[in-house]
């Protein structure tokens, strides 16, 4: 599984997010590999509709409807046809409560919630609310183009069992300086269900490339 | 002139963020009153492609393109055609720093700032960073449906003068409370170019009707 | 065990912050039972030096000695005699990765950690981290003088449970609205090893008496 | 006038925050340079009972006495014999509203206000509070080693112009970089009041020698 970060990046917003995630959606199908776009809150309609993958947003405020100004919640990136969210990026982090508050509103919701940390002991912490996926991305290595599966190896593999002895259902994906194919191999070998991506595709000269080097179409 | 804050109101977000930008788009064609509406990011490309009357999104993030997972720049909204953002909402407070750096990039941009504070020392603050508009909310009234025009009438007053003072471009709204058409004209009188409200429209009954007796249509 | 939290109450900082403590000694050594304060930063030298029961931060900073102005960290409060700190009290929330960073550092320095929590699955995220203490103080519980022992006792039970299946040594301690002998009481008939509590004995009329009355002493 | 700044730095806690105020009080005597320090909370009792130069806090919290646990405001800092409180420091950035309220609540205890501002424009908008000092840090120079009166110095210059524009009595600091005794004449020559400085003398080898050479003793 792979999950593609868009980000702020120009490269990934207004008419380069249709086109990425459209790349995205053919190299899935043409790979059998399941590839899922998270985008930012004003691409994420027309993406929504215009593409068969799934959708998520970036990240979800912790609250319902009401007097919040500038808030998108839950429910809100439901109707626009979102698949579930980011919650606790790195770039984006929350207070506990609040990602407790988002991932029950997910759940009940029937959403997906893809929840990142930076090391062993939060992926631990995480897996005890029970999202769908904890996606453990140690900070030093975002963004780095070192992947997390090449140079801490045992992150990847504790992450995974830790989460696993507190909730046998949650899923944990692998971040940061994700870049090829070997990474990606890597990762699913440490056990992790798949990688969360964002800078190596995003940012890569040819988007398509990156991604077919990515699953292994080339 | 009119701004109305559609907040994360259930009443304003989705169809029925469009069908009451319609609504106000209609009394603002038939009053003659300019009335803009504030969105959700969600709702904004489609609100914003349907109406004629500006539109502003509720907040953005003071960074520009880049590694800045779920935020939203003042680039961003105006490619999907706003026409400018409320930024330090008092339910989306800001740094100040971040207030600068958002007026700055929205006056480069050619767009609109309307900049929230909560009495008249921060509306002379806010007015040396030449925003387009400064909307004073004095916290304590806002969702009271008592009119901070007529509860407060020297702090709008006081928030006119000092604005000027400090930049003679900055036109100043007042907020906080305004329902009828009488807190509306008051509002006039004291100085203000026109009202930032929210719940009076967007949580009545009949959101029309409240709309049509804000401008003086009934 | 008793933890009182003096916040920023005037009742519980300067010369009244060395009174309650000092009567918070004479109320333990009376009655037999553990009781520890929470002192603002400003107050924690003096009493610490003062008193001979235990005396903690109320909220430390997610740092470590560097260019952070304005930050106190864990090691500051142990130079200063601290025996530990609160933690992401509801008034002071923090975001996972830094509640994470603090309980570490704590336990590294061989200090004492309160993690506050809202509810039964942050209490069990957080019995992750491996604290000593976690706290649970449903928020709409807090101040209220309704016992969340007697209100919620299921949410102490479970809180409980919950926190030891993650870790066996986390401990348990129950706030929000604990005033009475009975309260108390009834919090470790649930399971908790003791209680955090703030304004029954800090805005008491008679702090002493009511102190005296929460351990069994009148 | 010269205030240092300790920030959180190992050289400047405990020990060796009362060593290095016996230095500045020393040099200050020995010079007749007005020097204040700014102190981390813990040691802010034991230094201002300690030197009889101007001890200030390092960030004050935007709150009265009451239920706020962890926070540290005006009155509780004046009880200790705080002179003053540096506000909005650039590794402690505060929300416009705050930085209203600590002004004036500090105005209104006869104490003095430093808020730090990161440019031009948030210096005129700072001085529309009325602080007692706007201390103008470019943020990419703090720490750097160079200093804001030669390499930016229309900045310092336009800040004192823009500051005294809006509200007479502003004094401005400059900051940023501050390490030499030319460092600080340059400083004073551009209309600024005095230097705001950290680890050019609280991290240098020698922190007295440091100092003497900034205030020209050497």
């Amino acid at each position: 599984m792979i999950f593609l970060n868009f980000k702020a990046y120009r490269e990934g917003f207004g008419k380069r997010a249709l086109e990425l995630a459209k790349i995205a959606e053919n190299v899935s199908e043409r790979s059998g590999t399941y590839i899922a776009v998270a985008v930012n809150f004003l691409d994420l309609p027309i993406v929504a509709k215009e593409v068969k993958i799934d959708v998520f947003a970036q990240h979800i405020d912790a609250v319902d409807f009401g007097a919040f100004t500038g808030a998108v919640n839950a429910e809100m990136i439901k109707e626009y046809g979102a698949k579930g969210s980011l919650i606790n990026h790195s770039e984006k982090r929350m207070k506990l409560a609040d990602i407790d508050f988002c991932v029950s509103k997910l759940r009940e919701l029937k959403m997906i919630s893809i929840v990142c940390t930076n090391n062993v002991s939060t992926t631990k912490a995480v897996s005890a609310l029970r999202p769908s996926f904890v996606a453990v991305e140690p900070p030093e290595l975002i963004g780095s183009g070192i992947a997390v599966s090449k140079a801490e190896p045992e992150v990847v593999e504790r992450a995974v069992k830790v989460a696993k002895e507190v909730c046998e259902e949650v899923r944990v994906l692998c971040g940061a300086g994700i870049t090829t194919h070997e990474d990606y191999v890597r990762a699913l070998e440490l056990g992790a269900e798949g990688v969360l991506l964002a800078s190596g595709v995003v940012k890569a000269k040819d988007q398509k490339k990156a991604l077919e080097e990515l699953v292994g179409l080339c």
